[in-house]
């Protein structure tokens, strides 16, 4: 069956729409990729949906999960780093023995698209397996122009590759390039003059990113980088106060930032600055736990002052080699105290908001039908269960697929 | 082809043998269902295994997967329960509303055995699905004989069921029933004189185990149910020292006990009774996150004295909803700093050891064929990255399953 043709009708699911929990079972219908009808159960009559096929009954219906933050193409294992680490190595040793970041590196630089496919597609799979049906993927480990370009490359064809929506970010400013020690404003010029351009020619970056640290970008550099984003009309967001507050998210919100992410470090005044800006926090849970960070973002400061927050796998070698979904879930509810509910809000509704497309992370009439059915009674047992296998339907262009 | 003809051969496999990483790429001989021959690569001539078909070449090769302490036969779901906790709720609160462990013991003595084995059968499923070979089930959700029995048939029954080797356990000294409110000695007197002897008459039990903890058994009332055990010819473990040090590590040591399970407030005392009996610490990361822990389980002190470490998922609906082996690996790593190596141990050997089945642990002639294959490049990656779907077989009675 084409997907020109498809029209299709859930019945009595219990139904996440990806802010809350509906207190009734309700029908949903598909037609074509979009979502045709949204109906309580009590109300739904067959005329309303004429000539749907029934696709499934019963069971938890959520919109497809949104990551919206990820790295996840890159070469190069740092599980020996992980040991080391664990062995007792001293970050100076892992680094003088070739590891770090600038390991990844130079290992993704050394790789071909080709290789870059291969091993990024079992990562992006794994996600899609268990419900993601919108990833964001970040460059940042190429750090030249050729190799930056290299990298947004794959993600274009991983979203090419299988059933899922990749949208992309430039993350050219992720750390300072070994060619350019002790010159972060050299790379930083060429990441506004060169990169960024280069990648708009090609259109290849949905949005521009910066890393915003003591180890990383100051303030200032990150706010060029922004400039230039919007010189070529993409929007921007930033890794900030992971580990340090320096007013990265602050600066970003004031430029309209749709998020800043990880924000463990952000203060009242900051929580302010996303909420005045509609810019969304973006909380990474994975990075915390492997890292044996202490300081938690201020959950409670950003839920006072209503600031949407996402949460991600930040899925990447150095500091969160997690890829399942409802484990970030599980971990956003143990770690950083959100409830089921927000967890789930954070990887459908607020994740798409993060990424500039709030109509990927709600079921409602209108919107694409990107949604996810699974084998569980209700949805806060996504955020608290973690086990993989509960998917049963994914559906995505209007496809469904059978999981399971 | 029938089991009883099974020859097979693996070559050029990374080997973690149960306690280390072999240094050379190895071949694997098995033959009906048991381990005929493990060779170094540059030492194998084709004669050593006259006949064997070729079963897989490359990737990592492990023991099966032994998860030594979980409680996965259980009724009543308790992710509200959960929500209610993250939204504010306090334990009295929920312990009123119905919640608690005594919440599932009454869920679980209405269900039926064919109930609580449909609800169990995908819990074990998905730790077969990610290379568990052999689990361990304990009891203690009936809390009187008939129940208690009723959870152990329905171990058994799992193990008939799926490839799984299932290890019981009767724990009906887990909990204080509401029909013993304020007598937990004369409910301790009926798991000695009835429950232990009922269990016992049936084969249902592998071994006994206690909860040792203010809010549960005193160690005067888990000595009894030990020598109870004793007098049955059942070995004992103990839930012990997980909320406060009341020496049940050390009186289950004394007394001849296969584990320790949780162990935080373990003292070098303890450490030392552990190490004089050859008693395994068992670890339980999982319970560790969800309960927001901060007092560690003495690693440091453990490895200075030569304890084993098992590592466990304690698969359970209050504290640990966890069924990911993988995860587990990670956990022990992230939040226990285990070292990889260390965690892998602890799910082969030690978790073996726990067991009383130290043979199902290793990779070693005349060991029963229990192998996991993966498609990563080193052992350790098992415990760095999480992520399902890199079992690439999984060997159970000298049969191939083939995952992926
Ligand atoms: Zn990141
Ligand atoms: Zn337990």
């Amino acid at each position: 069956m084409s997907a020109a043709t498809q029209s299709l009708l859930w019945r009595h699911v219990t139904l996440f729409d990806g802010l809350q929990t509906l207190p009734k079972p309700m029908a949903v219908w598909v037609k074509n990729d979009q979502i045709a009808g949204v109906w309580p159960e009590s109300e739904f009559y067959s005329e309303l949906a004429q000539g749907a096929e029934l696709a499934g009954e019963g069971g938890v219906m959520t919109p497809g999960l949104v990551d919206c933050h990820t790295h996840l193409v890159y070469a190069g294992q740092r599980a020996g780093e992980f040991e080391q680490r664990l062995e007792g190595a001293s970050y100076a040793e892992i680094a003088r023995a070739g590891g770090g970041i600038l390991g990844t590196v130079r290992a993704t630089r050394a790789a071909s698209e080709a290789d870059l496919f291969a091993l990024s597609l079992p990562r992006l799979q794994a996600l899609a397996n268990e419900g993601v049906t919108t990833v964001e993927i970040k460059s940042g480990y190429g750090l030249t122009v050729a190799d930056e370009l290299k990298l947004l490359r794959v993600a274009r064809q991983l979203g090419k590759a299988l059933p899922v929506r990749v949208i992309t970010t430039l993350l050219g400013a992720h750390a300072v390039p070994p060619e350019f020690q002790g010159d972060a404003d050299g790379y930083v010029e060429l990441v506004c003059q060169e990169m960024i351009p280069a990648a708009v020619a090609e259109g290849l970056a949905d949005a521009v990113d910066v890393f915003c640290e003591g180890i990383a970008f100051s303030p200032a550099q990150c706010e060029r980088v922004f400039q230039a984003a919007h010189a070529h009309g993409l929007p921007i967001k930033a890794h900030a106060e992971q580990l340090s507050n320096l007013g990265g998210s602050a600066l970003a919100a004031r430029l309209g930032a749709l998020s800043a992410d990880h924000v463990e470090y952000l203060d009242e005044a900051g929580v302010r600055a996303l909420a005045a800006a509609g810019t969304v926090a973006v909380l990474l849970p994975g990075a915390f736990l492997m890292l044996g960070e202490t300081q938690h973002p201020p959950v409670e400061l950003l839920r006072r002052h209503g600031v949407p927050m996402a949460l991600a796998s930040d899925a990447n070698p150095g500091t969160s080699p997690l890829y399942l979904p409802t484990l970030i879930a599980h971990l956003g509810c143990t770690l950083f105290r959100l409830t089921p509910r927000e967890a789930l809000a954070g990887m459908t509704a607020h994740a798409a908001q993060a990424l500039g497309r709030p109509e990927l992370g709600r079921i409602q009439a209108g919107a694409p039908a990107e949604l996810c059915l699974w084998d569980v009674g209700q949805p806060a047992e996504l955020a608290y269960e973690v086990r993989p296998g509960r998917l049963r339907q994914r559906v995505f262009g209007g496809e469904v697929q059978h999981v399971r």
